[in-house]
Parts: structure tokens; C-alpha cells; sequence
């Protein structure tokens, strides 16, 4: 038996950075399905938040602009909610090794405040936790399954494995619905391609889009993608089923790809550019974490989800948007 | 081949935690071996810190009275430091899940600024945690290995994970010396009996040498117990091998006693006090990991250690301890 998109109109629904890249866009697929939208944005330069992903909203999403470490700003906005779809997060490895206290800041403690305001305040909501496969860290074999060993190589992979966890437990123990999605490498409009921060890829499409050359490290490194529209697809599927509850779930794309053929293919796509071999840097390598492919079975039989938009016709998509708008986003 | 605690005489070593009840088993015995020794503890009153535990050490230990979440004292005690033995913590569940924020600090953000510092003042240092089997959660089977899932069940087991995997972490990409050990039930002579924060045991120990009646919940649940001074000579193992850098060890008991044959060795042992079975209370059901056991080959076979003292024994040391100086403690 697979889940449905649940209806939301009328749905009352708050999303955490929801200024932010995947953010935006549930937010805005959620305003046209008819719900009732608040967005939760602390706008920091270095994450993903930027106004311009919700222009042409026009009022039908209050938007807020404050950090989830304020806890009185959540606690109003969390209130009354029928659904919390938090998103909100440190993304960059990088950054989470140079600042491992912001990181934990953002990605665990303020977790802990989100579930103990809506614990207090909303007892009734559900929640969809946006998890990361970074939990995982170097896979013993591919693809990865929910149960592999959680061995995060990085200090981000540390504190969203804190932050899952807090989730799954206000669910066990306070009865506070909520779910965990490990999301792999998303793309698409509206995702950050000012530097790598979010994902290399975005680096990739602005330097291609300007006719420069980038680098891809190692090349033959397997990674899956998923394009945005299917992320918020599971986001909403996850939200609308009471299986979920309590669960974790793999997104993960259709194949594994190696990353010199994704750069071919963007470059083919955006007309554009051109990428160059490198070997690893030596202090990315560290905290590297080898191939990666999601087992995604668990989501696909229990939530009925599959990915629809393919890596060429998305990195088509994405391309497009950013053609137009790279200097608003570069 | 298995490896030996280290000579430790004119060592210089720093014990976090160091006036709790492992920590000042371990800065004595540190001392009477001939190294030069600092322990800092916060004296927390929930904690385990008490003065008397390092009392008759003569001025042979240097007791700082700070927080490990006060970085300016622990960049001064951790400087020049040959061993960092990092015992300091907040180890009670239920308080973790009353005040997850302070459980997010001392056994999170603190361990990363504990990290931090050595990195960044003394990266020669090696570092031996004091994990929990509380990361595991509840078993899926026993005896528990340290490759079984990783599910905590409470904002305590969390946090520790967090604190554990930060010291892998700093070991994989700085080369700073770390190795994780989790403790199982440790009891002994100076551990906490005022409540049963840091373990059940120590509230019945102070029951029934007052000739009161306690209860035990549920009765048949397997728990397996540590002598304290085992427990010190897996510290002192680990911190002498160089194969431990980076290794996860659990430790375990002897064998797995189902709770209600402790209770009636503690009275038979005690010649006081009482004990009923009761039902376990909602509010502890939820967090409760049901039985357990720990599987200790690893440990047993890459660093040599075993428990030496048996339960039966450990509880006569450690009821002759509390009989003359239970005031003092309770």
C-alpha cells in the first residue's frame, strides 16, 4: 500500500528555512495546493536562504524572517500548525570543521528547541525532518540501506545524525510525530550556486554558465541526484502518512553516477564550459566520504514514492532557470 | 598480542571530571603510580564531583575547580598534557530529558571544545572517552557488540553519541589520539549514591544501608556491572596502545544478572534493607532500553583487559566503603 499526497487545502504548515533552496520550493508547491504557508528564514550569507526564491509568492506566504535558534519567534509561529516541514540547516562540510559550534548551534541544538517548543506549544503537529545521507559516512558496500552503520565523517554528519535522532525520539517517547527523510544530493532552481557550500554541482552550473572551466575531483566518485520537484514529492508523501511516523527514510536517485559523466552532461546541457580532472585536495579528502548510492527501496514500497524528473531533463530545468537569473543567484 | 598499561611514572596527565567517581578512582591510582596529575571538575551538585573523593591525595593532585565548558581553564590545564582522560559528563537520563539543552552542552559542545583545545594547544595529546552503552538503545540481541545499530533512546544516549564520534572524528582527520570506550554499569566504592543519577545501584546501596526497602522495577531485566577499578584498568590499557587510536571498546561485565538477583546479593551482602519488585513507571518505560549485555571480545583480545573483580566481591568492597562514610555521601 503506497501513501498519497495528502490535501492541503486549508492545511496550516510552517517551514523552516524555508527561504532556502528546497524550502522555497515546498513552500511555493504548498501555496498552490491551497495551504495556509509560513516560512522560517534566518537568511545567513553562508546557507541557503535567499528572498529572491519566494518572489511572486504575493502574500499568499507570511514569511519570517528569524534564526530557529529564537525560540520565542518559533513558538509563535509554530503554533496552531498542522504541519512542521523543518528544513532549516548548516549544510557546508567544510564550514561545520572550521565552526563546529555553529554547526552544532543550528544542527542539533536548535532540533532540540524546535521539538520542545512544538512538544509544549503543538503537540498535534506532525514534522518531516530533513536528514542527510552524510550520516552514513563511507559506505561499507553500495547502495546504502537505512541500516547501515551510521560512521559520519564529518562534524555536519555528527550533528544531523544528533538532530534525526532528537526527531525520532519526541516521537517515541513524547508521541510528537515525526519523520526523517536522508537526503542525497538535491538540485534545481533556486539552489545555491554562489559556491559549493550546498552542493559541488551548483559550483559547477554557475562557473559552466560562464563559459569557465571547473574541477571535478577524482571523477569516477559515484554520487545519486535527485531533482527538487521529487524532494518535495517525498516531503509531502511523508507528511500525509501515519506509517511514517517514527521512521527514517533513504531518498536517493534513479542510478548511481560518476561525477565526470555529470559534468559532461551538464556541459552538453548548458552549451557552456568545460571541466578539468583534479585530484582530491588533501584536507577535503579527510573527511571525504568515497561512492555513494541511496538504497531507496524503504520510501518507494512504504510511501509509494519514486524520483520522476531524470538527471539530463532536470539539469535541463535547472539550467534554464539559472540562464536567466545567475547574476541574482552567482 | 596484548597491550599493557603504560608506564606512567612523571607522565603528565589531565582526568576531565577528575573528582567523580571513576575520575578520582583513576587520579589516585594515576598519582600512586608516580604520574603528575590535574583533574578538573565543575562539582555540579547533579553530578558526580565531590571533594572528598580525592581527599588524603596530600597536594600530589591538582584539583581546578572549572566547568569543561570553560575553555580559557581547559586551555591551560590541557597544555603539555601527555594523557587527557575525558571522563566529565552529564550521565543521569532522566535529567537529559527534563534539560536537554545542559545534557547538549557538557556532553556535546564541551566535548568539542575539549577537542578543539588539544588540537589547537596540544595535538601530541592522547585522549581515552568515556562513552556509554547507552548509544545502542534498546538490543536487538545479546550480547551487544560494538557494531550493533546505534539507536539511543534518550537525549542523553544522543548527545553521548555525538561526543564519541566527535573524538573518532578529531583522531580520523586531525591525528589527534583518540579512542572511545563505553562503560557499562560501574559501581564502587565513592560512586554517587544520593539518587540514582548515575546509576540505580548507588540508590540502593544508601537504602539498604539504612535498613530501608527499595524498589526494583521489573525485577528480571539483565544488566551486566563493572568494578570501578576494572573500569580504571581499561582507562589505563587504552591509553597505553597505540592500535586503540580510533577504536570504539566496549566494556562488559562478567555475565548478564537479572536485576532482582543484585538486589538480593546487595542485601545478603548489606545484612540490611529490603527490596520489592514493582512495575516499571511510565515516565522511565519510555526511555528504558530493556536488557542488556555487553559483548567485550574486542576489547578482551586487542587490549588484554578483563574484569577481574567479581560482583559478589565488588559489592563487598564497595558496601565496607559506605558503611563508615555513608554520611558523608548521602
Amino acid at each position: 500500500m503506497s501513501a498519497a499526497i495528502p490535501d492541503l487545502r486549508g492545511a496550516r504548515v510552517l517551514v523552516t528555512g524555508g527561504l532556502g533552496f528546497i524550502g522555497s520550493a515546498l513552500a511555493a508547491r504548498l501555496a498552490r495546493s491551497g495551504a495556509e504557508v509560513a516560512v522560517i528564514d534566518a537568511l545567513i550569507p553562508e546557507h541557503g536562504g535567499n528572498r529572491r526564491n519566494l518572489d511572486g509568492s504575493d502574500g499568499r506566504i507570511e514569511i519570517a524572517t528569524a534564526d530557529v535558534r529564537d525560540e520565542a519567534a518559533l513558538k509563535r509561529l509554530a503554533a496552531g500548525r498542522d504541519f512542521l516541514f523543518n528544513l532549516a540547516g548548516q549544510t557546508c562540510h567544510m564550514d561545520s570543521m572550521a565552526d563546529p559550534w555553529t554547526d552544532l548551534d543550528i544542527n542539533a541544538r536548535a532540533q532540540l528547541s524546535i521539538l520542545e517548543v512544538c512538544r509544549r506549544a503543538n503537540p498535534g503537529v506532525k514534522i518531516v525532518f530533513a536528514g542527510t545521507r552524510q550520516v552514513y559516512g563511507r559506505p561499507d558496500s553500495l547502495p546504502v540501506g537505512e541500516d547501515h552503520p551510521l560512521r559520519p565523517v564529518d562534524v555536519n554528519g555528527i550533528n544531523k545524525l544528533a538532530g534525526e535522532r532528537y526527531h525520532l525520539l519526541y516521537n517515541d517517547v513524547y508521541g510528537l510525530r515525526s519523520c526523517v527523510l536522508r537526503l542525497t544530493n538535491t538540485y534545481g532552481p533556486r539552489m545555491r550556486v554562489k559556491d559549493a557550500r550546498q552542493t559541488f554541482l551548483g559550483e559547477w552550473i554557475r562557473l559552466a554558465l560562464r563559459g569557465k572551466t571547473f574541477e571535478v575531483w577524482g571523477g569516477e566518485q559515484l554520487r545519486d541526484f535527485n531533482y527538487v520537484d521529487d524532494v518535495v514529492d517525498a516531503l509531502l508523501l511523508a507528511a500525509g502518512s501515519v506509517r511514517a511516523n517514527g521512521r527514517v527514510y533513504n531518498l536517493g536517485g534513479e542510478r548511481a553516477v560518476p561525477l565526470a559523466e555529470v559534468a559532461a552532461l551538464l556541459i552538453e546541457t548548458a552549451g557552456a564550459g568545460a571541466f578539468k580532472v583534479a585530484p582530491f585536495p588533501e584536507d577535503r579528502k579527510s573527511i571525504d566520504i568515497g561512492d555513494y548510492h541511496a538504497d531507496s527501496t524503504r520510501i518507494r514500497s512504504e510511501l509509494g514514492w519514486s524520483p520522476r524528473v531524470s538527471l539530463r531533463e532536470g539539469l535541463a530545468r535547472t539550467v534554464e532557470f539559472f540562464r536567466e537569473r545567475l547574476e541574482d543567484y552567482a
